[in-house]
């Protein structure tokens, strides 16, 4: 009888961690316990004693202390009540919201956890969703742009207010103390994992999407760093690294301490950090070209493997080794879908609605689906633009704001509903045509996520509107799966594991067996409605006409005179 | 001591009659009487016992049968209610919705009441809001193209499907023998003082305005209308008549029949009829060209009056004598404008909002309106093209729909009720810089309708925009206090009546005290939003994109073939 081994899983997310034990051999997920963060997100002050220390709009920060508490509340829980034994655990993987940065001693500790340092904001980490250093990025682009940077291309033209540049830029910026203190700033991922194992390790993934570094050219000159700040010059050398690891490697062994914290063996391997939507690549099976996987959530990203890089038009990133080791990741992304969604249910939609829930036990959501679902496309007469939150892919403009046409007296919730959804699902068609015309192909697509599961309208929709087969991921928490799968990989087949992240999927990742196919008739219909949604995109999208930059500088003004 | 005279107005809308007596001195209104008609508006089927014939979509018929029993309820309870004797009654005005037309034998028996024809659709009355008339307008509308008549252009360059001949050529085209039996094809307002006085007598405004009439040329040719039909070469001959009575005329005095309805005396002098939105000018205290009157309520009626003529594009009409006798009244309109809050309040207001609405013993206009009030021009972010109902002026176009820019995850319902509020402002806006281009001059407002009384946001936001001071006419009833002052000049001043509709006007018309004056800061950003309203507008309205039009045309072609 060949023995039974198990790998953890933990996935640090925005509100919380979760960690999942699986069984090496199929995948099964055996326990999964999540730990909300004490602290949350820091959006308005710090923590006490110092929450007198206020945060600037668009300003989200975390504590570090949260991500250790994770490790110790719930793999001790995991073992308690699967009753796996700690040597039957072969491997850990973890993955990270990103970029999520912070500065750190030369020891890893964190600045925020010093007395000295602990009430400056600028100590803490930095969330992925603090979007408070956009003047820097804007610097970054411009000297980027004067330079005539080759990189920039690789990330659509644009890096992104969120990414590890711009954050560190700004602590320069504004806390230059802190600048000066930080010997290392460094992505969450990789101080956890450096946390777990006591080595430093950094990840080809983040590197590659957030941190500006590819395999081939390594990261940006020094000259570059210099132009934008002469004090930034040897930032790479001084608090960063030129090693960066392929993900799939192992990172180490789990250390004393982490063993103490987790209940685990000290030596336990320790996967390579890796980022929440790219480690679900392969917990939704796929591991070669030609399948985009599209986690859909509040918002969706869209991965594809390619044999080839390519510039393909307003892409969040192009990365060799930055999905599945020695293949080119390409990822996408619409910056809002579940949350546009929210928005309508929490907003637009009149009490008969809320009551018929509350009548069927149901939600507005469901409720919305099932009125929406019996309208053929184009019913509605509503045609909307998906840019409440702005553009990530292909536009990347943060300008833009949602606009809907169509409207008559007699529009209903559930055309509006629908007009929505079929807004988002021609957004994700714009991405893949960027793809293929860019020559990566998207033959057909794996959703996971919270939404595909919820929502069967929204898949078939998908479908109609992108002419492709959509299949579902099994599980409901791909990206910790994806990390016990790492995790696996990180133990080898020698130690009951597996030598790949291929062979690993093909054993550990499932699908449902629903399959949404493309109905002939509803995409006759969807291809005259997105002609239409590409003119519109393109005008107000491109520059033809201005007037969602327009009213956004007006409010600014309008605020700004009366706060001023 | 001088005698004290009173005169009645009576008002027959769509849903109900309305009289009022009237203090001719000073024009207080002493008591109102309102008769819901027992019939209504017929839009499914015909009354019994011929409920059983339905009635196409658009289809909007009356029962002349609820004008008489108006007559017969109304006017005996205001007598009784104020104890006003009939000889002090010194005259009678009436106003009709327009175009509501109907067939009827020589002497004025309505066909739908000859046993024969009842249960023939064609034979009822066709109410204003009847739209299915629209392939008789397009007709009408090439037909004058090709033959290059000159009238087209006094209606904006188009007639409408709600208008005269749409509805006669309608019959004609679908019932031919009730066209053959109708010796007398009337609109509504001209049949009603037909059964006061037993004198048929046609009155300007609906002429001008509905049925292609004008002062100076009379009715389209004869060969137009046989280019038309053959068999409508004479209808204006054969079925109406070429003796127009301007307004402010006496039409003839009570019949004894009429008397016996009423209780008032025979002889009792009666005005020649008149239309609800034109009679309600003077009754706004507006009898000379530069000041616009806006009856404001579910659509907006603009009317200002000119000295000479002027070729406006896109207003409803101008007509010489049409509201004021001596002048030339312009008429331009706004589709839906309380009917977008209406469908906003019905359809996209969450819960909260009923519930502080129920919890504050008002209601959620009010709430919606609170809130929006706190909001600064342009700080909500969106703009709306105000087309729910299609465009009516300038553009003339039912295949436009509303559109709505500029939405965020932030967006509330207040921003989005401001915003449909400025729409509308900025409808208004382009309606005056039309008429301004064209010599005809807006100087200041005046507002009457439902709108105005209770929305104080509203009359602020509509100053701001057009950069116009807004005064509200005193009485909550402009068109039962119109037709009240025709009825004193139709007395004249020898019986304690008036010798024209000025000096009535001057005497029993009232504003109210408050003013809406236009803030100077609010109109800069006003007139910033407005360039980018018009942009807008010219875009989508003037065919540089049909998207509209073009979803509009996938709407049609699915739902007919599902219904196919």
């Amino acid at each position: 009888m060949t023995r039974h081994t198990y790998t953890i899983g933990i996935d640090f997310g925005t509100e919380s961690g979760r960690a999942v034990l699986v069984d090496t051999a199929d995948g099964r997920e055996l326990a999964t316990a999540v730990h909300p963060y004490a602290n949350g997100v820091l959006d308005e002050h710090l923590p006490a004693p110092d929450d007198d220390v206020r945060l600037e709009p668009d300003w989200a920060l975390q504590d570090p202390e949260d991500y250790i508490r994770t490790l110790q509340e719930t793999v001790p829980r995991l073992l308690a009540e699967t009753g796996v034994e700690p040597p039957d655990v072969i491997g850990v993987g973890i993955d990270f919201t990103a970029c999520t940065m912070l500065p750190t001693t030369a020891d890893g500790t964190p600045l925020c956890s010093l007395a000295d340092f602990r009430g400056r904001p600028h100590a803490w980490v930095k969330l992925w969703k603090h979007h408070a250093a956009q003047p820097e990025a804007d610097r970054i682009n411009a000297v980027a742009r004067e330079r005539g940077e080759p990189w920039l291309a690789r990330y659509g033209g644009k890096i992104s207010s969120e990414w590890f540049f711009s954050k560190a830029l700004q602590i320069l910026d504004e806390d230059p103390d802190i600048y000066r203190a930080a010997d290392r700033l460094i992505e969450g991922a990789d101080w956890i994992v450096w946390q777990l194992t006591g080595v430093e390790t950094r990840n080809s993934c983040t590197a590659g999407y957030k941190a500006i570094w590819s395999k081939l050219d390594g990261f940006p000159p020094d000259a570059y760093f210099a132009a934008l700040d002469p004090r930034l010059e040897h930032v790479i050398d001084e608090k960063m690294s030129r090693r960066i690891t392929p993900i799939g490697r192992r990172a180490g062994g789990l250390s004393q301490r982490a063993a103490a914290w987790t209940g685990l063996l000290s030596g336990t391997p320790v996967a390579v950090a890796n980022v929440d939507a790219h480690v679900s690549v392969p917990a939704a099976t796929v591991t070669e070209p030609g399948t985009m996987v599209a986690i859909m959530g509040t918002s969706i990203c869209h991965m594809v493997l390619g044999e080839r890089t390519a510039t393909v038009e307003g892409m969040c990133g192009v990365v060799e080794d930055g999905i599945i080791p020695g293949l080119f990741g390409f990822e996408a992304g619409q910056s809002a879908v579940g949350d546009i969604f929210a928005w309508f249910v929490e907003n637009g939609v009149p009490p008969a609605y809320h009551e018929l829930a509350l009548g069927r036990g149901t939600d507005v959501h469901q409720v919305l689906e099932e009125e929406a679902a019996r309208l053929r496309p184009g019913e509605s007469g509503l045609l909307a633009l998906d840019w409440w939150n702005g553009n990530r892919s292909i536009l990347v403009d943060v300008e833009l704001t949602g606009l809907m046409v169509g409207a008559t007296l007699a529009t209903k919730p559930p055309d509006v509903y629908r007009a929505l959804i079929e807004a988002t699902a021609f957004g994700t068609r714009v991405i893949i045509d960027a793809f293929e015309s860019h020559g990566v192909e998207v033959g057909s697509i794996v959703a996971c996520g919270g939404l595909p599961e919820r929502n069967k309208l929204l898949m078939q929709v998908y479908a109609d509107v992108t002419g492709r087969e959509f299949r579902i991921a099994a599980s409901e928490q791909t990206p910790a799966l994806g990390s016990a799968m790492f995790g696996a990989v990180a133990a080898g087949a020698a130690s009951g594991g597996y030598d790949s992240i291929t062979e690993a999927s093909r054993r550990m990742a499932r699908l449902r067996d629903e399959t949404y196919r493309p109905s002939q008739a509803c995409r006759r219909v969807y291809d005259d409605l997105y002609r239409e949604y590409v003119r519109l995109h393109d005008l107000f999208g491109r520059g033809g006409d201005d007037v969602m930059r327009t009213l956004k500088r007006i409010r600014r003004e309008t605020v700004g005179a009366a706060a001023g």
